[in-house]
């Protein structure tokens, strides 16, 4: 191993047996002899609890998503923090994906160290050891990448360390709003930032301006926010304070990218722009949160409509039922553990048994009532056909807190036959 | 590889260079080399955000719970999906550990790969794959197994299995109570649960019973489940439907220890018992649910009090300030994916501003609002001396979900220097 280079990507992949949700395995693996083994989800061949995707519905979603942006001219970067997972980042960059944003500097690593070459890192680059592995990859001069600032300090502390590795760091400057996250709230922020890196020049790059609308909850709140980032941009450009052009305008979560796409394709300026949005939990939606936005923006947005196919829960974790202790409550071998549960507890869509037949619609009226580390309990009735080592299929809400939970999520056919399989690295 | 055998552990003990919290790695590592790096959190030579374990704290924490155990006869099996750490585990084992405890068929395998030769699998053994999984380490002459059973069903898919496999697997009958968890709630269900396992004895090993306490929460239900559970066990014995001598009485969570220690231990039988318990949070502890816990056991347990040491929280997560975007807010680089939320969210415990002496309490009044995935809202006060870049050390609740979100813990000693390694295998 070089001081200068890395393990070769083949370190990296090897699937360890120590894994759950896989079958038994002898050893390790190397992803691409997955769906040589045959295995199905149907014939028990997968260790439940198992987190599976679906690879129809993930095209469906990468083919919508690439739709919408390509409609409004726009770049995507989708937000990788999501699945970290390389195996899903290329099949997004392969769907027109301009980038991929992540949230920190691990997180920039694991994408460069598998091929990614363009990161928009959505998140100030805080801390010495932060900053010496994004220096690290800035030595690849095919390596594009972009941070925010919100502060003096961060500026100075940035400026300080660049310049000390004879580096130049790329930035956009995040707006913010009161009661918000990060991003400078006012014009007087603005300006002491702007000072800042004005002299700071020759190691930080500003490229742009970036903000995150989610930290709103209402539509016309959104909208303001968006124009006076515009407004900012606009006076930032006629100033002549930007290191980039095009100059880089960034916005948009899963929740409001029809109205940051509406917004920023609307805006006049001067000198030339690129709009990167950046969802991320469009490739394997939810049955929450981002099922409830992506109805109002299909009510809202016409060219979203105008897709064919659409956003489609391709994720489930799949659980069994191991004890049905009293009438009306089943025990589940699903946990905190497992899958998320800041959103919405799981909600069961399918049921299986062993050796019969295909996955029936699971009954509306069964639902999780509390989950523990590894353990869900499930309401339903009395008389209801459920027994011990039944299969529960589950629609998740919120992906995010979900793909951290596995290390390994084998992906299936319309058969459920495991054909691929995608490995995170969180 | 062969199919009869695993790889050797170093081919699973690699510590990739793309996990979150810690320097820079130029390759994979063994673990063995981490303390040659010379890292020290507070040179920032770890990437925070960042867990770390305390070394002394953790020996202290270990301390005690021998001690308590002793003091009582009784075995410990550390419940071991609190950490998934199997560097714990042997900690665990070599301070007088029984065996350790686990959830699942991968949990079980994770273990029984890195050397444990003894579980108590406290849960159902549900599902082709996962008795598949358990059926090949039953292979291993030197590996003794136990499960939990609480169904006819679920004792007939065990005895079908194992039969099938000709093997023999070890059970503890579950004993349950009304709205909680798995376990059997009557005699109705006790006895068809027995007459079941008196067809299947051949294949599946009744050895004693098992509760988990840790579903109630007032202390005279919990000494009554405790008391009827010791009924059932000795109504068992009388009937010699035991297959095991002595016969195994286990129970007890991290918050009950002492009240399951003083009913076993009060516990007459007319055959010899082995009681075995179960707590997995001790070895971390934390300032939460089971602070407050372990301050009633103080109180209660002469035994416990008589231990000089106790209980310290051995854990924290330590992140970066990254923004101070307004009056009485700071932004912290720590988010869902980096710490529990479940019990309440992380406490600020020290601020230390890098180059600047040793790290010093977090005043009282600062205290996270909200967690996102990657990131926590502080409140704190206008004037307060925080700058960007500054490293704040959170205590947890709830060690378990903090664990699993991490899958390499630097383990500290007195000196924030990086001696040791933790690898986590959820």
């Amino acid at each position: 191993m070089s001081e200068h280079g890395f393990a070769p990507a083949t370190e990296l992949s090897a699937i360890s047996p120590l894994n759950k949700g896989l079958g038994l395995l002898y050893g390790s693996l190397e992803p691409e002899a997955i769906a040589e083994l045959g295995w199905n989800l149907l014939k028990e061949d997968l260790s439940l609890p198992c987190a599976v995707l679906y690879q129809e519905k993930l095209q469906s979603n990468l083919d919508f998503m690439r739709q919408f942006v390509k409609a409004y001219g726009m770049r995507l970067a989708p937000h990788g923090k999501t699945t970290m997972a390389p195996k899903l980042f290329h099949m997004q960059l392969e769907a027109g994906a301009w980038g991929i944003t992540l949230a920190t500097a691990q997180q920039t690593m694991v994408a460069w160290k598998h091929g990614v070459r363009r990161v928009l890192m959505a998140n100030q680059l805080v801390g010495k050891q932060n900053m010496a592995i994004i220096a690290h990859m800035l030595e690849d001069p095919d390596f594009q990448f972009y941070c925010l600032v919100d502060s003096v300090q961060g500026v100075e502390q940035l400026g300080s360390f660049f310049t000390e590795r004879g580096l130049r760091v790329n930035v956009l400057l995040e707006i913010g709003v009161m009661g918000g996250r990060s991003g400078v709230r006012n014009e007087a922020q603005l300006e002491s930032v702007l000072l800042a890196l004005a002299r700071w020049r020759h190691s930080v790059a500003l490229c742009g301006v970036e903000l995150y609308e989610g930290v709103l909850h209402d539509e016309p709140e959104i909208r303001s926010f968006l124009k006076r980032t515009l407004d900012t941009a606009r006076d930032i450009a006629t100033e002549e304070r930007f290191d980039r052009s095009p100059i880089l305008l960034s916005g948009a979560g899963s929740a409001w990218y029809d109205v940051v796409a509406e917004e920023f394709s609307a805006a006049r300026f001067s000198d030339p722009i690129e709009i990167v949005l950046r969802p991320g939990c469009y490739l394997t939606h939810d049955m929450g949160a981002y099922k409830k936005a992506q109805a109002r923006i299909l009510a809202n947005n016409s060219i979203a409509r105008s897709i064919s196919g659409g956003l489609l829960p391709a994720i489930h974790v799949w659980a069994y039922v191991q004890s049905v202790p009293e009438p009306g409550r089943a025990i589940i071998g699903l946990g905190k553990r497992d899958a998320a549960f800041d959103s919405g507890l799981p909600t069961p869509a399918l049921h299986y048994r062993p050796n019969d037949g295909a996955p029936t619609a699971a009954p509306q009226h069964w639902a999780l009532t509390r989950m523990m580390d590894q353990h869900a309990y499930m309401e339903v009735s009395a008389d209801d056909n459920l027994c011990v080592g039944d299969m529960i299929g589950f629609d998740i809400l919120h992906p995010c807190l979900t793909f951290d939970k596995w290390r390994v999520l084998p992906v299936l056919d319309g058969e459920y036959r495991v054909v691929d399989i995608v490995q995170t690295y969180f």
